[in-house]
């Protein structure tokens, strides 16, 4: 007998006909004869709804109040579910954060757990209970409630995995799993039957939305085996687990793409100690993420500095930018709002010469430009035009032969 | 500066607007100098929507997922409160029934509040916080999430006034206090400045719905002073509080009635011991409360045995009194569900004589056939057909002169 970890998201139990579904789900689990923890988020919809009620409140609302309130979406679905569960005639039992307890600090509206408490848990699973536990919600020492942030539904099905020790950890999705690239935009994407930890965090990191990349970095700290499915159908899904020999065979698992992306130029910055600094120092304290940066090579003492930031952001940035290129002396500032970052991603990439090489030509073919590059050890990404997103994808994809199998 | 308890119900926070009316008196009331505590209901149809949602999920669904969904109605109104006085300048803090903590025992549906810990109230309180809390919830030993039944948020406000020796305890609703009757049947009816505990707690048991018995019970045994109001005016209302002198000269405060009601009447009963606990045993069992009892002089040691129940319970009750009638050795059972009960109130009734002959005559007068009669010290209610109603009503209201204020 085991002990499954399974997290269901909004749109899996966006109505009481679909929590119906998963308490079917989650009482073909417990038959089978495993131990069943589920972990609920809030109705598709509600979430937007609290968070659009809290705005009307107060434009910057107190976050203390804020966690508090949108806490709420959780406490209704886990309270139904274990509802059903009763009336099918199962034990069962909803948690709330604060009942378990799940401790986190004290950074609301993005708060890290910091101790999961499994006694209650360990005590009414003794007792035949199928445990339903509200996701993205905790407490901090205070007892104030805090979330944290998005992805948080499968943050804690992961650490709560990770705390109890379970088997798995299943999240129940919308999509079967983890595949080559977006089935959307190029019909040849293949679902993957594995992916290693790090592959899955540079996935969810260059754009592909299936997993929170801070779920999956905590499920690799802890080795969770994480198993991505879709509740509406009984495909098998992904594994995401560690490394093995067969993924090293792969070069490439996938390929994906992020057109949330503004690329924001600095032209003629004196090449001097401190200038990044003076750049960068505002934009941090607006909580303004710099994901790519790329600084040329020094000609008269002057370069161009280029970096690129989510599109939301792109107005408040360049202002704050411009700001400090006067300061400092810069020519211009050029902002560019139609680029998307493409990127390729694989564990085989370690020990095989010549995929950047590949990934370049194939674009060359096109006549796709690539304004900017940046590579991690089993990462290789290219801005490039937005207009250019669905062709790069599917070039790449044919490229590296990612529709099939390697074995 | 004292220390003031304001309770406001559904109707006074059912929207965006009206919590920001809500938090506009609080403020007045905070810069008047003194301390407040407020406690919220949810917005008006909230909790009915909640109930809806259970009752789809399970028929019966179980006690304690029900209070954890129903109670997210309160969190919601009071974090939105406690946003929008921080907006407005001013330091606030909502608090949960867990996060204070209010234990009550373990009867979910109708849980009775144990004890209230204070100190996190007044720590905030000594800030300068206006503290905001939920009403209708408190939590078990066992930090199971509880909620208080019908008429919860007032009870909530009562008993924290108590706890915090507040100097008043204001509830806030759609009507701007006790009035002699119920001004939309009778437009003579006044508003009372002023009525004992007593008096209250007995109209509040035959039919005003102005407040909870239990809230008026709790307010009495603390002696809180409790002051009903408008949230929509800046009328006077009235104080709810021990018995003076000026009371008593009112032989009669007001006039009620209550149109849920059924009559119930076991016909020919053997008159010997143990028959009563045979016909009400069952119906205790199945929570249908009994309301009058009477039973006649028995006659060849028969007797007709006459009471009445909610007509929502009618049915069932008619089940269960058949089966022991029939046990029993009874004639037969009649329904009457088309009956209301009047009722005059007054804490003078026991120093005047001749109340209970004036208002058998003033019915009398209009062929009001009275069917049922019961009385307590401050008070005399009496059973007639339902469509009499409206007349008894107001022609005891003017027998008693209740349009006019004595003193």
């Amino acid at each position: 007998m085991g002990l499954v970890v399974q997290k269901y998201g909004g749109t899996s139990v966006a109505d009481l006909e679909r929590i119906e579904n998963v308490a079917r789900r989650v009482i073909k689990e417990k038959e089978s004869g495993n131990d069943v923890v589920v972990v609920l988020s809030a109705m598709a919809g509600e979430t937007d709804r609290l968070i659009n009620l809290a705005q009307q409140a107060a434009a910057d609302p107190d976050p203390r109040e804020y966690d508090a309130l949108i806490s709420t979406g959780e406490q209704v679905t886990v309270t139904l579910l274990a509802m059903m569960l009763k009336r099918l005639g199962y034990r069962a039992r909803s948690f709330l954060g604060h009942q378990i307890k799940i401790n986190t600090d004290r950074a609301f509206k993005k708060a890290r757990i910091v101790k999961i408490d499994t006694r209650k848990i360990r005590e009414e699973l003794k007792k035949g209970a199928i445990i339903v536990v509200a996701g993205f919600q905790g407490v901090d020492e205070e007892n104030n409630i805090t979330t944290l942030g998005r992805g948080g539904s499968d943050t804690s099905a992961v650490a709560l995995a990770a705390a109890l020790k379970a088997d798995v950890c299943e999240i129940y999705t919308d999509v079967d799993g983890v595949y080559t690239t977006d089935p959307n935009i190029y019909d040849k994407a293949r679902r993957l039957d594995k992916i290693s930890y790090d592959e899955m965090l540079e996935m969810a990191r260059a754009g592909a939305k299936v997993l929170h990349p801070r779920s999956v970095e905590l499920a690799k700290k802890f080795e969770v085996p994480v198993y991505v499915k879709s509740s509406f159908s009984d495909a098998n899904g992904t594994l995401v687990t560690k490394e093995d020999k067969d993924m090293e065979k792969e070069v490439v698992s996938g390929v994906t793409y992020d057109r949330d992306q503004a690329k924001i130029t600095v032209v003629n910055v004196p090449d001097r100690p401190g200038i990044a600094a003076r750049l960068f120092t505002p934009l941090a304290e607006h909580n303004i993420m710099v994901d790519m940066i790329i600084q040329n090579a020094s000609v008269d003492s002057l370069t161009d500095l280029t970096f690129t930031v989510s599109r939301k952001d792109v107005k408040q940035a360049s202002i704050l930018v411009q700001d400090a290129a006067k300061d400092i002396g810069a020519a211009n500032v050029v902002i560019d709002d139609s680029v998307a970052k493409i990127s390729i991603i694989g564990v085989g990439m370690v020990s095989h010469s010549g995929v950047a090489a590949k990934m370049f030509t194939t674009l060359a073919k096109e006549g796709i430009n690539i304004e900017m590059i940046s590579t991690s050890e089993i990462k290789i990404s290219c801005v490039v035009k937005a207009k250019y997103t669905e062709l790069a994808v599917m070039v790449l994809h044919d490229a590296f032969e990612l529709e099939k199998q390697k074995s």
